[in-house]
């Protein structure tokens, strides 16, 4: 089976949107052993999206939009498609009821031109997008082929493909494909690779690394008659890697969610601990990255934002002098920080952190990219000094990441 | 002109790398004035790649690839682009110096397979790679036509786009571009597209939307023989945009990176206010926004992530009475969030937000999306009830936007 990406999108040709949506995809597919040999993004204009249309028909089985769903003259994904398959939009009542309800769940009025969301061609199978008002579809274009049409925004996008449109390609396909995925934090991909250099078989199972701010990420692939001996095949090589690699391993799992901060909450909840952040340069990310958790609210008990040197004073009581001594960027007030933070919210484990993220601001002695963590226990406190480059957005998510990994190997220890 | 860009690279089709580099280029590109139609991606293989060649050059002036310019088998952007233009890749002395000065720099020994990197045709410009050591290139196609080699590695091709490649296409096209983005919060894209349908043209000047997470964003362009004129048309455009939409519109930039945050900060920074935050449901994402904008530091003192009800005691002195007597998600508690934080920060106003994110522990009395802001100033402390749609990253990122756009309108009251 071959499968084509065309995103739909002025805004795509202009720049306007990193086009993340054909990531996505590309590796969802190559999870599922679906080929692709060609990617194409057009603009919103209904002459060239029909020859791309027939284009990608052409070479490929199955050709995924992205784009163009959504109620104005603008969108003309299903309309192109529709005139290339031959047939008529007819207004859908099952998709009609989607976008009513989806309407009525945002408290919005539902405009006339909103139903062009619910037409589509008669032998369409509809698809439910329950993120948005925009229905999305697999439409059959003769020959066996289809059009799958997915919305733009990847909140949309992403969970209307793993839940509706993999279910399908794998129906089509008759393989069972399973994917593990090994998240590493505080070895660089280089590192990674050395390590396991011998296990990176394109083959079955494979084996690919993914990088992303800080972190590294494997998926374990394999692929077998039904997905009992997937799993099987790939249990061996999940343990080797772990074995190879130690500690920096900070989560395996079946989907690509895992996260630094559910590992820690996971930590926390296992030792019935609480927690407490106080945070300068990253000014409630690393408490706003804990919260993204479901059920944090048993182990995240509050913080503080100290984002100004006076803050850190009246909220935690980092004294002036310590500040005035060994500067705002410094181990020593990353210390007190964390011990006040500790203290005042009365938790079990509080996190700090100071650092200067820039752009201004850098000098010989604290240059930019200059960070301190503070972790505070009942039983001890220690810092961690870090010496981060990027821009001013990459060194405070750095920062926090740093914070998250700290923080459960503390509680951990 | 018209310009394609055509990724080349098997690590883009499996998902492997996200292609910034197109998003890079065609920003660049529409700066310039220069239009786009299409963008393909390929992987490493020769006969599709002579293919996407012989199509982008069909219907493009100037083809930009990037990837494959490296010493390996799999490189074969610059092969395959000789063999279509009918010329030999000959060794040329000036590239072959580029190529040695960069190993010798880097104290690397240069194999005899890194040579390859300096073959170009006969009539090809060499471009300088100061960050790599792959030579980029403008190939002469024949009938006007060119080809543009860039290196796949962003800090490679981008200085090498924006220094080389740049003055290059400005002295081809002569024309002028001028984009201005005007961004929207609290209306819907639909309601926004009726009232400005008739000012929606694809002509010059013409108006675009985007859509973002409970954000309108419009672009205005205008092409012009002069910067100068094309400004001139895009000023009445503007004008009428902001006349029908009022004080939802929150900035008009020249560039598209305007934000919620930045409008707030420069507010405060005007009126000389300093600011605190309250936090429960969004767990420091709104202070954490704040502090992105460079500068915060100025007008951000600091704030409390509040996340349990205890927290609000302790932290903010939300008498437990009213958390009792109100629920923990209501007008008063968030009123006394906004209140606390202000006076114990001795800030001249300060921003709350309460609520529930879900997944669980929604009522029918409060159901999942139920969320208040507080704002307090020492005139006043006045609350805001929300009602919200979507998972939980959804409702928290909401939650934080409406308080940036909160905050700045009592600022700029």
């Amino acid at each position: 089976m071959i499968a084509e990406i065309l995103c739909v999108g002025t805004e795509l040709l202009m720049g306007q949107v990193l086009n993340t949506n054909a990531q996505f995809i590309s590796r969802r597919l190559s999870a599922l052993g679906v080929t692709q040999y060609h990617q194409t993004v057009v603009g919103d204009n209904a002459e060239r999206l029909e020859e791309a249309y027939r284009t990608a028909l052409s070479r490929a089985d199955v050709v995924i939009t992205t784009g163009g769903l959504g109620p104005t003259v603008d969108d003309i994904t299903k309309r192109v498609a529709a005139k290339v398959a031959g047939k008529a939009l007819v207004l859908r009542p099952e998709a009609e009821a989607m976008v009513r309800e989806r309407f009525s769940q945002y408290h919005k009025e539902m405009t006339p031109n909103n139903v062009s969301q619910a037409m589509f061609t008669e032998d369409t199978a509809v698809l439910l997008n329950p993120n948005g008002t925009a229905p999305g579809a697999i439409v059959q274009m003769g020959g066996g082929k289809v059009v799958v049409h997915l919305p733009g925004p990847p909140r949309e996008m992403e969970p209307m493909f793993v839940d509706q449109v993999e279910p399908y390609l794998r129906k089509r396909s008759g393989k069972a494909l399973i994917s593990r995925y090994i998240r590493i934090f505080g070895m660089g991909e280089a590192m990674v690779d050395e390590r396991l250099r011998d296990l990176e078989l394109g083959g079955n199972p494979s084996l690919s690394p993914y990088c992303s701010t800080g972190e590294v990420m494997l998926r374990a692939t394999a692929s077998a008659d039904t997905e009992e001996t997937a799993r099987a095949m790939l249990e061996p090589v999940v343990d080797e890697v772990c074995r190879r690699l130690g500690d920096v391993v900070y989560a395996v799992d079946d989907d690509d969610r895992g996260s630094l901060a559910k590992r820690a909450v996971g930590a926390l909840k296992r030792k019935g601990w609480t927690v407490a952040t106080c945070e300068s340069l990253t000014g409630g990310m690393i408490a706003s990255t804990l919260v993204e958790v479901p059920g944090a609210s048993d182990v995240v008990k509050g913080g503080f934002v100290t984002y100004q040197s006076v803050a850190k004073t009246m909220l935690v009581g980092v004294p002036a002098e310590t500040i005035e001594r060994y500067n705002v960027v410094s181990a020593e007030v990353a210390s007190a920080m964390a011990r006040g933070a500790r203290e005042r919210l009365a938790v079990d484990i509080a996190v700090s952190a100071t650092g200067l993220a820039g752009p201004g601001g850098g000098t010989e002695a604290i240059p930019v990219g200059t960070v301190f963590l503070g972790i505070s226990t009942a039983e001890r406190t220690v810092t961690i000094p870090l010496r981060l480059s990027g821009d001013r957005a990459r060194i405070r998510e750095l920062s926090m990441k740093n914070a998250l990994d700290a923080l459960r190997r503390e509680v951990e220890r």
